[in-house]
């Protein structure tokens, strides 16, 4: 490759999906991070949730995703979803051309150093727990390592209505995490993408003594040095008026930007709703 | 049509469908009430929810499985989600050439007859209530009647999730609930197919002096109805061999298959999964 084509490659945008608005905890990372780098994202609010459903429907939602990424002309891509890394992230890989990148290995990293007595909790979707992903990853290199899943089905709707500070989510929380807090974990892994969003209550039903793990922070980090390694990080800023984040949903589109405006500090401009199933 | 071949057709079974295991309480009540019919019920769990989606989406979703539903040959279609009724039912009958019903129509008719203070409640899911389809419907024929509506989004997925008597959907339907009962109506509409599972715990919330409407009863009552004019009841009793009641879903048939069981009497035997995506 001529180094005209390398530097085109480099400007070209990283391809960011998730089962719904989830991922965006995971672009927000990637733009504090990686502030140059330009952002497709795609979120399956026509499909949402994922994390009930199976490892065939959300392998072949995956890879439908990836292909409309792909006609987008991306140079990476991020399954900033738990469930969809879990399930579908080792064949998916074989399948691309492109560097593609998961939550789930980064989020491990950063639990193993942070876990002083050894046992790590990891909260999730049903997909996601029953996969026992965390589990495998964790304990193919520190055996001696407990891990105690928890599925935490209603997180998902919780966050999609918005009731990220609320009574409701307070007491759904109690009820999910009791138990973990009274197994004795000093680490827990917030699993999926959507939970940072509620990080506060996950926080203060946990207590301080609890190191809470965002994958997302993780995962920009890890997306950040493969680059490197590829040289494919885009090394000159974008201009101003050149669309540099674009963000496409299966529906409501007016929804998702009016969540994402109320996450992300400066505006989105739109979102443009798209037809999965097509591709 | 000769005799032999309206026998043929009076034989045919019922298309049934919704977008998760909510419309298995209109599947019961049509067991129940013409316990001769044949019954294909057509689950959506690959894209449950359909409260929150918009209505292009659910219109689309509800077009593909009267497609799979006519290819297996049924003589009328039950739209048994009040999301894909307020959204597609005018569009569906449209198109159709077998009859088809929603459970929006039968609701009003129950609601209507019940009310002594004009007040009527409904409770649906976003999708349903924005449509204001209820309101609509009341209007048109009494406009003197007050309609005030309230999404619960949280209650399908707690449905789903099977939390049908637990503390938290006690707290949930407090919340939803609260302010249409202090503003004093004496009936409340269950605008959506899985609000009857948790009928214990909304009437509870309510208060006895509250009528609950349950569309899936009339709904069953305005099928026989019209199965009836159109002379397409089915007058002999299916064999006992004769896989009188078939499930399909767009994912997840074992958890279909357990919830299903834990809601009807008898146990049914299988629910097959298929790609609906292809209809």
């Amino acid at each position: 490759m001529g180094s005209d084509e390398t530097e085109k490659v480099r400007q070209l945008p990283i391809g960011v999906f998730d089962s719904g608005v989830g991922g965006l905890t995971v672009v927000r990372e990637i733009m504090r991070q990686i502030p140059n780098e330009r952002i497709i994202y795609f979120g399956d609010t026509a499909r949402v949730p994922y994390g009930s459903k199976s490892r065939e429907t959300v392998t072949k939602y995956a890879r439908q995703i990836v292909r409309f990424l792909k006609s987008c002309h991306v140079k990476a891509i991020v399954i900033a979803c738990n469930t969809a890394s879990s399930f579908a992230l080792d064949q998916i890989e074989q399948e691309s051309d492109i560097p593609v990148l998961g939550v789930v290995k980064p989020g491990v990293k950063t639990a193993v150093a942070a876990t002083k007595n050894k046992k790590i909790g990891v909260i999730a979707t049903e997909g996601t727990i029953s996969s026992q992903i965390y589990t495998k990853y964790i304990q193919a290199v520190h055996p001696e390592m407990e891990i105690l899943g928890k599925a935490c089905p209603l997180f998902v709707p919780l966050v999609e209505e918005g009731l990220l500070e609320d009574p409701v989510t307070d007491e759904i929380a109690e009820r999910y995490l009791g138990g973990l807090k009274d197994l004795g974990i000093d680490t827990l892994i917030l699993g999926c993408t959507h939970y940072p969003l509620i990080r506060g209550t996950i926080g203060r039903v946990m207590g301080e003594s609890v190191t809470l793990v965002n994958p997302a922070y993780e995962t920009a980090l890890a997306l950040k040095q493969l680059l490197d390694e590829q040289h494919l990080l885009c090394e000159t800023k974008p201009g101003l008026g050149d669309n540099k984040y674009r963000f496409f949903v299966s529906d409501g589109a007016d929804k998702f930007q009016h969540f994402a405006n109320s996450i992300f500090k400066y505006g989105i401009l739109s979102a443009k709703q798209i037809n999965i199933e097509e591709y």
